[in-house]
């Protein structure tokens, strides 16, 4: 069981936040409208309950659910609040047509929290390349980079507990490669595949 | 059926070979080194053919194989030969210590190569995400991306001569992301997955 705050309350916020308490995980919703946040608790049931915005969170794993350019400056805002916590940046920085980043440097959000982040927080980047209907009704996996093994191995306890299998990248600096494969699955359900009802993974072909 | 020439001698310009015989095509090898194509086109058989180094190939798909720094050279030095042709580029431009890109650019091969490639040439970026083992035993998913949409359906129904699932990602600017996908390959395979047996696919959850 993982003690997860999600900051953000629209849709991702909602799913992820469903899926967490359906895993037995308790959930905390962080909005920077309060009356909202409360709201979104109450739907999800199970317990979840509601923190002040800019406060230290209540779970230990703290996934920003913000649309991707609120991300930097949600975390800046929380500044020390976040300190110890394992940050979860699950955003796309897609530009206006979604064929591309909107930075081109080789960055990524989660690279650009980690700048920012308190002393003693950690950051993983995760779920970006599941779209927000499969991951309310499929099984995809979830890929995830991070420079902690630590805390790649407590996200991976929180996205086994969502029954889904994660898959770690590698280092965080993967972050943007994994931003790049969202473009991939833009890209792929506009031409190869034809609908949004799929996921990148990984297919084994063992002997 | 198509009719292709397999630039390179190397493991995946084998592999490639065999598959591609094995799916009904036609293949000619172009080796710097005359006897290591010959070699080679005899032991795929299936009437595979030697072609000559810089020469106009016989295939209508040219498949370019070899190492990533070789590449662009390569499509340079056939220059006009290769009018009309369709070349595919399957690289991976990795650093040192797979783990970034060998360019910092947002590029790719395969947008170099459209640089150098003579006019009425098309390039399409195709099977970079899967790995040798899995390209001879494996059903991977293989990602396409190219600006030209005839180019694309024409790798298309070689894929699927292959038994292999063509996916189309995009224009060919995608190709600097499935670069990437790559390398989120590679990170996987040492990481997440533990093996190396096994692609990048989509894997579908329809209602």
């Amino acid at each position: 069981m993982s003690s997860i705050s999600v900051i953000g309350t629209g849709n991702m916020a909602r799913t992820i936040g469903a899926r967490a308490i359906a895993g037995g995980n308790t959930v905390e919703v962080m909005g920077r409208d309060q009356s909202k946040a409360a709201d979104l608790a109450k739907a999800l049931g199970g317990g979840a309950t509601t923190g002040e915005w800019g406060a230290v969170p209540a779970g230990d794993i703290v996934i920003v659910a913000l649309l991707f350019d609120g991300v930097v400056p949600a975390v800046a805002r929380y500044g020390d609040a976040l300190a110890g916590k394992l940050i979860v940046d699950i955003s796309n920085p897609f530009n206006s047509t979604f064929d591309g980043l909107a930075h081109h440097e080789e960055t990524s959000i989660a690279q650009e929290v980690a700048k920012v982040a308190p002393a003693g927080a950690t950051v993983v980047k995760a779920f970006n390349t599941v779209f927000r209907d499969v991951l309310e009704n499929g099984r995809p996996d979830v890929f995830i980079a991070g420079d902690s093994a630590q805390a790649k191995a407590d996200v991976g306890v929180f996205v086994k507990s969502l029954g889904l299998r994660p898959l770690d990248v590698g280092d965080l600096k993967m972050a943007h490669w994994l931003e790049g494969a969202g473009l991939l699955t833009v890209g792929l359900a506009s031409h190869g595949v034809g609908h949004w009802d799929f996921a990148l993974g990984a297919t084994e072909f063992l002997d």
